[in-house]
């Protein structure tokens, strides 16, 4: 095994074709059968904790031990695939390579899975060239990036940074599942630790490849987009609350319609959204994607309505000047439709910056394996965040067909995520020789 | 049994007191009951063909036995309970009184059972006076009064009326049930005749109590209102198609959010429908009730929407007018938003004139129980709009509580019932002796 292996010769004298790193129809195969692993009548739904999501862990867990990693389940519901260092190593250094394979309702293939297969990918190179490391490689498997039903993304990483409450623990959904026991379920604690990882400073690299969900890098034919930044990403709960009555009987004048009320919020927030992005010149999108409407009768007059707002800036002024806009525009709307509005902060996070090492190295990587990149700012909020909180943490993106993303068109081709990969496996080849990264 | 007993004596002679002709007390207890078969966690709700619906049948068809009434369900599902005419009428002549017992989706307790409450009094009372009538009576309770999940109201007497086609009866929801196999499932056959009531020629009279679901009694501290005539109702279907996205790669001006779009229909049916109200002398309301968003993601620009619009109008030219505005507007939204909007007909039922000869036995009754009534033209729809297609209907309203309706705090008084039921047993007793009604 990669035990008694070598340490890798000098990177710079190794070959420059991507596919010496991956293999594209190796990767096919892992993308297709992930894919299935979905609920039958609305592909690709993989939510977090759902028995297709067990499944598709269990299924992950077996590649995991045929490529030689030990595996476990953390804290955290987390799922780790260990590659140890070579036996001499002096310290204990890791660098973690990880995504998530749990998806949103009817969302794509791509979404967290390239990232998963093309880590995977790294590991069957270095077995594959029976090369050994000077620190031990994690591939993590983060549980629940997703939005989830209880209003909260990236439980994994915010595990790994000690980042998970008791309030959001503790949170339940409609069907009365509690958080802490979900994450048990998946094999984790009800009540992980609320610091960060006891290890992070041996921590050297936290890395992840991920599809663009943007069409920057598509349009601009461009094979990898090394990430500057993530948003912050703040949600919002927003209640309506109006009089039900009955369709037939409620005069027009008379009617407090909780949902005429809401959707004036959401053309308010769409054509504010639109004008602060158009005067941002960073990246600021928001959106009103989750709508819960009761009663939700044809012949009802709609008395209650809840929906979930969500905002992603990279100037925080942008934000602010957002949630102002809107909160006026609120009062007026109250007014006008004799509704109740109330507006909740279900979660934030701010601005995460990447790694500026890391940032140099994967363009390095990328330069010697002669596939073209450019710096970008993501759209969408990442396990990154988190990671990058305790470790240094970047990311790289490769180009998915349309820009379509969170959707069941989402498409990245076998080829772009070997290109990604071999960056991922250039890097560290790199981090292990400790080459020059800023030639 | 009545069967023996003799014809009414004068009714002009009878007690002119309404507790003569019905029990508040009974009424109470009988209302209190069938509001014990509802969804736990929603009352109340007795969705058509539910378990609850099911077993609030079963408790009334052994009242509707211990009240000596001959038990059956008809092909459309309803359930009738037949009080024989006296031995030598000499020809077969009826009379209906009906309403139902099925609920909206957190509804109340008055909403159609306040009407079956009130037609089993009429039997208590001719029971315990022993009184042989000239025809029989049926108490009907018509099968799924409300508009139900496959987008139709008023199975039962569209049913009598021969108004159920075969395309109803194959529309299935979306848990893939069918209209026709659910009717089965109650006792009805999946494929009820699409003719009239055989014996439609020999109904002299079908009339239903109801609570106004409207403030004007109350307003107006009037017992009885003598319904003149409902209004058409058409019911559409709205699909708004967009284009799902990642809500944070989603830049703002490439969007074509659903969402959006759905809810600038919905505030323009909204302002539309106030100002045609406002011109229209008489009855109109628009109501958008029911939205389903897709995939209702927090974190998912929404790709599809789907919407019921629900139509009441007195004056056919307000809907037309009102149809045009918003079509108008649509093609606006549509350009603006991006997205594609489709308005498909659901169901659609025109302007029903209550009996005239009815009306006034009803108004006449009411004066001679003392009993202070006006004419009231009805806002919501009723089974009588059928039933007047083939034979004499008509309705009278009874207060309700702020007019409250389709809500859990929906209240009528026992009194209020009572009042009411003693105006049928009056009208039903005058029908027998043939008394003039216009005097």
């Amino acid at each position: 095994t990669h035990k008694c292996a070598s340490r890798p010769r000098k990177v710079r004298q190794m070959k420059r074709d991507f596919t010496y790193y991956s293999d594209p129809q190796r990767i096919q195969r892992a993308v297709k059968t992930l894919a299935s692993f979905t609920e039958a009548e609305r592909p690709f739904t993989r939510l977090v904790f759902s028995p297709e999501f067990k499944q598709a862990r269990q299924w992950l867990e077996f590649e995991f031990r045929k490529a030689g990693l030990d595996c476990h389940v953390d804290k955290g519901g987390n799922l780790i695939g260990l590659r140890q260092a070579v036996d001499d190593a002096s310290e204990q250094k890791k660098v973690i390579i990880g995504s998530h394979i749990d998806t949103v309702s009817a969302g794509g293939q791509f979404d967290g899975v390239a990232g998963i297969v093309a880590a995977l990918e790294v590991i069957h190179f270095l077995n594959q060239q029976n090369i050994s490391l000077p620190f031990s490689i994690e591939i993590v498997d983060f549980l629940g990036e997703e939005l989830n039903v209880w209003g909260l993304s990236c439980l994994g990483s915010r595990h790994m940074a000690g980042l998970l409450t008791d309030e959001m623990l503790s949170r339940t959904d409609q069907e009365g599942r509690q958080l802490g026991l979900e994450i048990e379920s998946i094999g984790g604690k009800r009540q992980p630790p609320r610091t960060p990882r006891q290890d992070a400073d041996t921590i050297i690299a936290c890395l992840e490849l991920h599809i663009e969900q943007a069409d920057r890098l598509e349009t601009n034919q461009t094979d990898i987009g090394v990430v500057t930044d993530i948003p912050g990403i703040s949600r919002y709960a927003i209640k309506v609350m109006g009089r039900a009555g009955h369709s037939g009987t409620t005069r027009m004048p008379d009617r407090q319609d909780a949902l005429v009320a809401a959707s004036e919020v959401i053309t308010t927030a769409q054509d504010t959204g639109i004008a602060i992005a158009e005067r941002d010149n960073k990246h600021f999108v928001a959106t009103i994607g989750r709508i819960d409407v009761y009663p939700n009768g044809a012949a009802t007059v709609p008395g209650e309505v809840n929906m979930v707002l969500d905002l992603r800036a990279s100037h925080e002024h942008s934000r602010d000047e957002f949630l102002r806009q809107l909160q006026t525009e609120c009062m007026q709307i109250s007014k006008n439709r004799s509704c109740k509005i109330e507006t909740q902060l279900i979660s934030n996070a701010s601005v995460a910056v990447m790694d500026n090492e890391l940032r140099q190295r994967l363009s390095h990587a990328a330069n010697s394996l002669n596939l073209s990149h450019i710096d970008l700012s993501s759209g969408a909020g990442h396990d990154m965040v988190h990671l990058s909180r305790v470790a240094p943490a970047a990311m790289i993106f490769i180009p998915c067909k349309d820009g379509l993303s969170h959707c069941p068109e989402e498409f990245a081709t076998p080829e772009a995520i070997a290109k990604g990969s071999a960056v991922l496996a250039r890097t560290i080849l790199a981090l292990a020789s400790d080459e020059p990264y800023n030639e």
